[in-house]
């Protein structure tokens, strides 16, 4: 392959711990779709004929299929899926199968090979973010008026929506899709054509192969194309803050189904048991996804502390972009599929929600609010109403609980009429403008998200 | 401030410990301009009197003033920077500054200023790039023929100019600010209105606050709202990138300013000497700037950690998100500011650059592609150029150095006119294709350069 | 300084941006005493007289009193703080002053005041642990039979003691202190001698100045001496295993603290509240240290990848390992004093803990052993058992809840005695092993605590 | 396993993404291990007797031989290393195989077969630096004489000797050894008998066991044995450490192998080309173990955040603790195996060496000190040095090759004895003491270096 200038045959160990089809024979299909393409483009520029170019053609697509059948025969020595693909095609279709590799070179078919398989998992990827946000819809729409303690340091806040709280969630992933769909841009530039470093010097047409291959663009700079791997690290980037997503929500989760919350039932199929403790009924799922996240911001640094002290053009130290990449893939497909089967099945215990609202103070705000219509300063009110709730952290009971008397000796504005504005119905409603939990803002929202997921076009 | 549930002061090293006036004071402006957008929306919504808008607006210009001239008098016991404007704004005009504070919370307060702050940061360093990008525009005008070695694994591989090599900096800085572009859209969206974690009972009128401040939408979802940190996380990614491509150009600049390479000489004012060695002119910019592209890595991890396992909404850890992202602004401004000064200044060597070019057979692909025209198979000429290269080596001169008999002993093929294929000039003409190093399309990717950073609309 | 090769001068903004005096003048003190025992060797030397010596020491215990008093005049021209010391040696005692820097250079200087600065804070964080650690002895001794919930996947797994919980903490904090002793030998060796990267020619004792300065050995090698960063990497990587354990502390005591657990109470002066709820009592300090350890794994990041592709010695780049230094420094200090405060005074809510235990089927185990002991296999019993707690859910009950005709119709072997081995004290009493949740086991475990801190010697 | 409280099966997906068993296997020695030594401290505390003990010997004998010849069938439904060993020894020994899990859980068995195996790696990583420390020592101590340039920010500095170059990174190993050493006393605790979380009911014998399994200690508290993980981080940050200085070496031979310094010829075994460039011959194996080291930093980053917000015990996160371990260990030991294969093998090219030193003004130094004593003042001298460079610099010449007159030009001190001190050999040896690259010196580092690898008894 490379021998000429050698005087002596490469180390056993160095061959092994140098090649790469171990991983990525991964990208087979794309490889040979790259290669039809390239050998398209050749036959159109007269550098073969079209004769040859249909041999190419018919040897690759024999190809595919013997991998597709598990037929194809890997090997070490021929160090990566491309000297595999191609040695291959020759010995199917004879010395024409040499002429492939014409106007290319590996450092530009990997890079344009990382991009088509990139490009497809983008797509999966926003696929199931789709699927999972479908589902987060429907839930939030059977909630809307599902009362639940807000947070704020895990301390109760004000009641919100389960509804709202999910609606939440459906805006995160909304980031993550867009952030996808903008990287995908980046990816989708085609590498192919700078061929070593410097281009080549045969008469390539490379907008008609971009064509083929479904590229949008070209990479304009041959030493960048081949030295780029930013699209890599900005998809891990967007990896890494879906992972981050998924692993707050999981956070939740797991808080929702411990006994002292007690929120959310986990149908008993996304959970699994203790092989000792016979009461266990575990959150694998989200603490397994939760843990995962901490895996793609590994990959992550890798990928681009990898990048960061590299002259131009093409190093080896490129080759390790692959693994980490797969990895990234794998857990950001797996955690989705994951989530998208098991969110939408969570039962929320209403009475469990509807009681913790009533014990943190959640209304605490509402009776300041109250105070300041009466006529009293905020600063007053929320002087007032700290005293107000001491008192109850003293006596063990919620603000509705406490006599109308002994709210009076906090303040004489403190009517009967009260105890209305202390409901949890009466605070959710109260929050009624564009991003508020009152039930009808959420119930527009999540018309609106219906429609933002469909304008996304993936 | 909020004392009435407490039954004893705080403290002291607890509220040293978590203030955060001594940084989030760099907010100050961005902190006013929400504060009067918001007056002003609560004003048109009948929140508050036309007067006391006045008022209000008339405050906080004093107090931005005051900021300005250094005379504010911080305080740490007011936590931070909105605590000690509202403080004083109620200081200077009464008790209407208390209700400047209506239908918000810190919690949307806040992210609302980092998202004004960091819009203006992106535009900034938007501006920045625009500029380095138009020093190198200009440098690689100036040297599209002129001639060094293109290297893969750091080995000479193939002529370029040095034109070309800049214009792959070049490219590397266009996604650059296409990432931070499309991240300004997310940065760009209000958050003001989702007050605590719950929205407001006072009727405010969201996007008329927003159309004041010039963000292009509002959050959609009041939880999300006050907790989301995306943006921050993202534009910390996108600024690891371009780090990581200046760290590359550092590693570039230092290595061709080594005694070896020879390649460049960056102007006296941008290096530093030695307090012991009399001889040593050192490249501190580039060394620095390679080191602080750590800085920024780190930063980034800090801010995607900090958010990984919260629970919504808001939670103190929060509090942490700003020095990381104040570094991250800081060092890459003034990365970039060294970089648009010192790029353009540099000086090539070209006879350094030609006489390495000579060196290492980089116009060994060449001869293969001579034995390819003149009919060998391309695996042959590989290997019967390899051959030659192998001689070369052991007589320690270069394929163009080799007698045209030497040659011959390797391939009869091999004629008189081998030599003509073996210069510089004719292998870096040969590239000639969108992407390729040859002259004539290097000043043409210069000419879309120009082109797109002007499109760009930075 | 050392403008004899340079043609023009510095650029303004590249001496800022090149100047570190603005952080390392932190070094200050530990500069001095290098330099002293630096020229005390010297005159021992023979290399300066002790007269010179003299002087030279006057000068530079001035100058230290001058920057203690806030007098010092730093400057940015000057580069560092080694440049600034020396410079204002030699306007105090003349030109004796610049007999200082023979036989060194910046270079093993600044690698020195690293090592001592570092080895002083390695002691102030091992004051702090202990402090710590003695605080949680206190805590759990106080608790060895207070019942709680242990947890497993956040569910209530089996009873255990609070003492028994803290007791975890503290052998966390055990190893932070453990890795700490063990960096400390390697922070604790003396680089100066190395000069600028090869040693110098002058006649050095080093072994004598090492010993002035406490180090336990010499740094063997002059490139390595020069260029060696690993001590304070590994500081980093111990401390963000530190922050790391504070980290997961505080997520339990935020948990702890919630409305939902209520396990425990921390008094009000380590808590802030809200602008606008008047009701909120945050855990803030436990909040802030779980933020914080995200950024010193960021600095840990960043000092690793800072050094990665380093060619020997010394490159510019070093100078950026300061600043996160410094911050791992102050961030751990803060987050142990803040915690050596709070940890001891946590007041554990009893009532709550033990009913929280009585809810979450933590005897389910116990039972499944009693049945063992009854002659069931164990996998017969997990299964039996199982049904029970299915039963239980259902009806919302605890085990212990559930009548003994209710037990018997899964097994037979249920008699009366049951109900005794239902108690959570007989559950905790059966684990009598070492570390085991027994009593008696925690209290030999919080003696053998006390002894083990005292061991450290630290 | 654990069905009984569960009214439904496993999701099948769920099955699989929570599964461990297709990395866990990786375990099975050590988990076999671990099951023996329980087994035989249950039979000698009476829990089983010594007839079952040897039962359950027996059949994990068998199943250790199945694993080895590669006969074991495992499965997915049994989730983990773990279930499915217990499962295949009841099928070999009947019931009596149920008794092996008395008083112990998967939570404590797991934590003890990482610790067994990061034991054994610690062990073999050890073993690997020895060999690869004594070839740096073999090649130091060939070269203690071969001159070359010393450099700091990549420019000429000083002279020093290729020996004393390679003994610097003999030192970064040293360091290496040691920080693997003091961590393996903290992997070799034993977890075993802290069961699910709080101990066991069963009168077992830690510390007999700790003895059968070679532990030093035993883990002191139930709840942090099965949720530290502190040993694997601390693990994965000594390797990062490790990966780091061999990324530096790497750095450096990629440089030196580089046709512009020329300094070093790697073997053609330890090479790759190019399938395009006949004349490439490529630095493979340290451009990938450079890329390599970053992957580590990742891995160690993943294994830090996993565990950051995790309260006790254990969680389902820290089941992703075992790939990044696993990448960690395999990296480290292919990098170090590649490594001490190769560098004992790098062949000088002493004239290349000679001739660089000769280039950059490497005695600048030198000739400062040359002024110095006869009598100027080092600033002065310094001073005089830079204008001599100046000149060299001007006219492309050494210091050495300026004339007398010149050099007189600048300070009428010059005189003809000048040259002598302006030689490389001169330069070297003047820098004799500890740490020093003078060749005494070097050559007893090399010594010392031997004893030292001795002493680590590894």
């Amino acid at each position: 392959m490379w021998g000429g200038r050698f005087s002596e045959a490469t180390d056993s160990f160095v061959a092994e711990f140098t090649a790469s089809v171990g991983f990525d024979q991964r990208f087979a299909n794309q490889d040979i779709a790259g290669s039809i393409a390239h050998a398209t483009m050749l036959a159109k520029a007269g550098i073969i004929t079209e004769a040859e170019k249909d041999q190419i053609v018919g040897g690759l697509t024999q190809i595919k299929q013997e991998i597709a059948d598990g037929k194809f025969a890997w090997s070490v020595a021929l160090e990566d899926v491309h000297m595999n693909v191609e040695s291959r095609l020759t010995a199917i279709i004879g010395d024409v199968g040499k002429k492939l590799h014409t106007g290319r070179s590996r450092n530009d078919q990997v890079a344009t090979d990382i991009r088509l398989y990139l490009r497809d998992q983008t797509d999966i990827i926003l696929g199931l973010l789709k699927r999972l946000q479908t589902g987060l819809l429907d839930l939030a729409s059977e909630h809307t008026d599902t009362i639940m303690p807000g947070f704020t340091h895990l301390q109760t806040a004000q009641p919100v929506s389960f509804g709202h709280h999910v609606m939440a969630w459906f805006e995160m992933l909304m980031r993550d899709s867009e952030r996808l769909i903008d990287g995908r841009k980046r990816i989708n530039q085609m590498p192919l054509g700078a061929a070593a470093l410097a281009g080549t010097t045969y008469p390539i047409e490379r907008e008609f192969t971009a064509e083929l291959l479904g590229f949008e663009g070209i990479c304009q700079n041959s030493l960048d194309a081949v030295s780029d791997r930013d699209f890599a690290i900005e998809f891990a980037s967007s990896a890494s803050l879906l992972m981050m997503h998924l692993s707050r929500m999981s956070e939740e989760i797991i808080l929702w189904m411990s006994a002292q919350f007690g929120f959310v039932v986990v149908p008993d199929r996304f959970c699994t048991g203790s092989s000792i403790m016979p009461q266990k009924k575990n959150p694998d799922v989200p603490e397994l996804v939760r843990g995962k996240a901490a895996r793609v911001f590994g990959d992550m640094i890798t990928l681009l502390t990898l990048m960061k002290n590299q002259p131009l053009a093409y190093n080896k130290d490129n080759q390790e972009d692959k693994e980490p990449l797969f990895d990234v893939v794998d857990t950001v497909t797996g955690s989705l599929l994951a989530f998208a089967d098991m969110l939408p099945n969570l039962i929320p215990n209403k009475e469990n929600m509807r009681a913790a609202t009533m014990k943190g103070y959640a209304t605490a705000t509402d009776l300041a609010d109250y105070l300041v219509r009466k006529g009293l300063a905020f600063r007053d009110a929320h002087e007032v109403v700290g005293k107000a709730v001491a008192l109850g952290v003293q006596k063990g009971v919620d603000l509705s609980e406490l006599s109308l008397d002994e709210l009076q000796s906090f303040s004489d504005l403190i009517g009967e009429d009260v105890f209305e504005y202390l409901t949890l119905e009466g605070s959710l409603n109260a929050r009624n403008h564009i991003g508020g939990t009152a039930p009808n803002q959420v119930k527009m929202a999540i018309e609106r998200g219906r429609e933002r997921i469909e304008q996304l076009g993936h």
